[in-house]
């Protein structure tokens, strides 16, 4: 530890008491890597604040000692986002502490939430109230309101709802000299000049901590259904919810899988099952909820959008659930899918995002491509094609040593795929952030003055480099790199 | 001219021809004050480009040469932000030559839209597609997209729509380097670091000059219906919106005019009459749209909303809209409020917003505690209750002399509206922005840290203050004050 480094854990162990900051390597090491493994980082120190006012307090010291600071929320991040430098010289700060929800209001459909609440303790609490609150993923268990709002998290409910800018009402944050934003009013017009709340929302803690946050709120699903289609392509797929679209706004979610994958679920995860008899090279999975007592039952409303998908030939078999454990299976089999890819040896993942007209087209063309630049490698796209936002996979060769692929070929792969995404103008990250992962690859594939312009607004918001050093957008990469 | 001006205008007129600037004082005349012949400035050469590569090709001579520039576009601006500084330091550049529809996508429901498209042309080529672009306001006849973005635009559609940072899917501008940004392709995810086509919606031309937006189109309207509803308080004309609210989203609008306000229109506007018989405190505008074949006709679906609200005694009385002259004659009522109010004499106008709950009571409140403490003024609220936002104006006493009370009185009026705006963690510009008007009322009631972040970006974007200096935020008061 740093003289300075010391002597802030010191300032903030005298003021704000033991619970706000720890030292001991025991204590910290499972917040120094990433959940995956990934990145692995060092960090002298812990700290673990209990509020807004003692979150500015360190980052106001950290300032004036130039320590660096990467706060971390439940540590799901996909990019290393969360993960300090290796050479320890930024210590980590948690929001765990500031769990409290402190407002739901279930009039005005909104909450105020502190940026250490876990997402399903949120929607719990939510539901209590007879609301919801629509954002969803896998991590929910352990994702937080703070990383989900820096990362502008989208997840499945993204078709009907929108990523978590559209569901951020209001923010407070601690801005890198300490200063609180407090924005947390939740305003729906507000025009006072360049807005900082939207700035803040995916900006990973490099230009503030946020603390917390008002979030939108709906009606609580009363019921809900899914089917299960079979397609012959992504086109087919796209077509069906165009066609469902234009008669219902209830369908919350849209995933493409394709039938390798779902062979893969059923081969390698326990208890799950082909919800159709047959084989079909793709299939749709379809949510659509009712939040109002009267409103047609989901699974009738989903019967009747099928008889035109059908009618027009599009769809090849269906199955819709007859009951909320059967919603419950279909959603089992496309969450394993990331397992059951895990079981097959090393692969790129690709997190990426085309128009959502394109995407269809992509996904084939960017498949073939990949496989025959590559040989031996398998790519599939699955995921929110409702979106256009899929998750592009490429699985190595089999038997190739997997340390040396990810390290050489995997990478090749990585820039091949990327290049695709942004020939048709897409991203290369659609929902999981920058981070240290796709940094480099942002700065190589961004018009230099884009980057200019990420590097002048870091600049400008944080000038002494407090907060989260190296991540999104790098000041000098020497001293920087992660 | 200085000689850098004189420089910049004689290389455009050679580069790009004689369509592109000019500098004759009496077509410039027209667009060196605002609409309102509030603000006066003086500009001595108007550039016109005719495409973005002009357009980045005059802000880049313009940084070297170190000549400002004034971005305008329908000049229907409501803060004087598009007007140049009265000392000539400033040149204008308008947009109005960039008016092609790049493209209309009725499938994909997205529109490609250069920055001078009228914003009532690009509702009329939308709609011979039968597609519909919601926003709309009473300046739509020559405000321009470019504007409508710059400002962050409202408009009466807001409920439904939310306002022009909700429908603008992509952005093309001109940063102050002269660097073209390009993100006009229409991505639902995209999570690449901080996000700039946020950062430039309502920025109001100060760091970006918008060129082109990708806008979300929605399906046309078949029909529409408009009811006319006297209630006797704000609050409940809240809780009438929230009962109709739980049971359809197709309310578009919900207008509130006190009676008082409505009787003003009657008396200066020739032939209005009013839609009740009867006098009531408060009356509410409510616009319920079809856009499916098929589904329950408005003028039916607001008699069957009307119904709870009558028994659970919200409304005093109320008319629907027999026929499409019927709507187009309430919103003629509402729409003529300013041109009414004008005639009343001097009053000082406040675009304001606070939590949508708060408003009922802030109306009243805010209103009676400015009538006491101006003696003989009269204070009014009107407009959009369902965003929280109204217009807030308060007459003049009797007899004033217009300018004297505009400079004195006048001003401490504003100030003590706009505390009071504050106080509630509210908004002192909800829909018009910035510009001039209000920037130093934005800087005496905001944390100095956020006008120093507000700064900062500007700064970062903006170096060498190339781009409509002196508005949102002053980077040198004594220099930039216009």
């Amino acid at each position: 530890m740093t003289p300075a480094q010391q002597q802030l854990v010191d300032t903030v162990l005298e003021r704000f008491g033991a619970k706000a900051v720890t030292t001991d390597a025991r204590e910290i090491a499972p917040w120094e890597s990433d959940w995956r493994g990934r990145y692995h980082g060092s960090a002298p120190a812990l700290f673990s604040p209990g509020s807004t006012a003692e979150v500015a307090e360190i980052i106001r010291l950290a300032g004036e000692l130039g320590v660096k600071i990467v706060p971390q929320g439940g540590n799901t991040g996909m990019v290393g986002g969360a993960t300090p430098s290796e050479d320890g010289s930024a210590l980590l700060l948690s929001t765990r502490r500031m769990n409290a929800i402190r407002s739901i209001d279930p009039v005005g459909n909104v909450a105020v939430v502190e940026a250490g609440v876990i997402l399903a303790n949120f929607h719990n609490a939510a539901l209590e109230q007879g609301r919801r609150f629509p954002l969803t993923l896998g991590a929910k268990g352990s994702a937080t309101i703070g990383g989900l709002v820096s990362t502008n998290a989208g997840g499945t409910q993204v078709l009907r709802f929108g990523n978590m800018r559209h569901l951020v009402a209001g923010l407070e944050a601690v801005l890198p000299d300490g200063s609180i934003y407090e924005g947390l009013t939740p305003l729906k017009k507000d025009n006072r000049g360049y807005d900082l709340t939207q700035l803040l929302i995916g900006a990973e803690g490099t230009i503030g901590i946020v603390t917390a946050a008002t979030l939108q709120l709906h009606p609580a699903i009363l019921e809900r259904a899914a089917a299960w289609v079979g397609v012959a392509s992504p086109e087919d797929a796209l077509r069906m919810l165009r066609l469902m679209e234009a008669r219902t706004n209830t369908i919350e979610s849209f995933e493409i899988i394709p039938g390798e994958i779902l062979r893969h679920v059923l081969d390698h995860i326990p208890g799950t099952r082909s919800p159709l008899a047959g084989e079909h090279a793709w299939h749709v999975l379809i949510e659509s909820v009712a939040t109002e007592a009267g409103a047609e039952p989901p699974a009738a409303l989903l019967g009747q959008l099928l008889e035109p998908v059908f009618e027009s030939g599009l769809a090849e078999d269906a199955v819709i659930s007859s009951s909320e454990a059967q919603v419950e299976a279909f959603w089992h089999i496309r969450d394993s899918i990331s397992e059951a890819e895990r079981a097959l040896g090393p692969a790129m993942q690709h997190d990426i995002s085309v128009p959502v007209d394109k995407m269809p087209g992509f996904m084939v063309k960017a498949a073939e491509a990949a496989e025959r630049r590559f040989p031996g490698v398998t790519a599939t796209g699955f995921g929110h094609l409702g979106d256009g936002n899929v998750h592009f996979h490429v699985r190595a060769p089999a038997g190739v040593d997997r340390d040396s692929w990810y390290a050489g070929d995997g990478k090749a792969v990585s820039r091949f795929v990327y290049d695709m995404v942004v020939a048709e103008g897409g991203s290369i990250s659609a929902e999981h952030g920058i981070g240290q992962m796709k940094r480099d690859e942002l700065v190589r594939l961004s018009p230099p003055q884009r980057i200019a312009a990420l590097k002048a607004i870091k600049m400008a918001l944080d000038p002494r480099g407090i907060l989260n050093p190296g991540k999104l957008v790098a000041l000098a990469p020497e001293a920087d790199n992660p």
